[in-house]
């Protein structure tokens, strides 16, 4: 069965985010009142498993082993059938 | 008022996205059955506004002005009041 898992990558708090920083700076000179902008990355991942609980152990994997770095990275998942 | 803006930035259908096929390809040689990657970015903003619905604007003016490319990407906006 086909399955969508969505993994959001961001900073840890504490990390330095140079391209947050460059928006909230450009956005301010633009006008906008902006206290802070953070910047994450987001993998939309169509994956074959044979149920909703083994795509969510797969796409845990493949966080872990390519996608986030544990040292400063926090992620997020999601999975969903394939509609 | 506070409020958080959640402004994520993809690709429209049709372009090619060279980080989620590197994506695609590192995780199909770590042995998993995926069909595409595709790779967005999402920005987290906090903003100020006097209401939900000038805070809804200013988001979407943010992402028109700045952050996406109206030729190749779609956006999609989410606004909450800050906790």
């Amino acid at each position: 069965m086909k399955y969508l898992a969505k993994i959001e990558v961001s900073l840890k708090p504490g990390h330095t985010d140079p391209e947050g920083n460059t928006t909230q700076h450009l956005l301010r000179e633009l006008g906008y009142s902006v206290d802070a902008v953070n910047v994450s990355k987001a993998y939309s991942i169509q994956l074959e498993a044979d149920g909703l609980r083994e795509a969510k152990v797969k796409a845990e994997e493949m966080a872990k082993r390519l996608l986030a770095n544990p040292t400063k990275d926090n992620y997020t998942i999601s999975v969903e059938m394939q509609k």
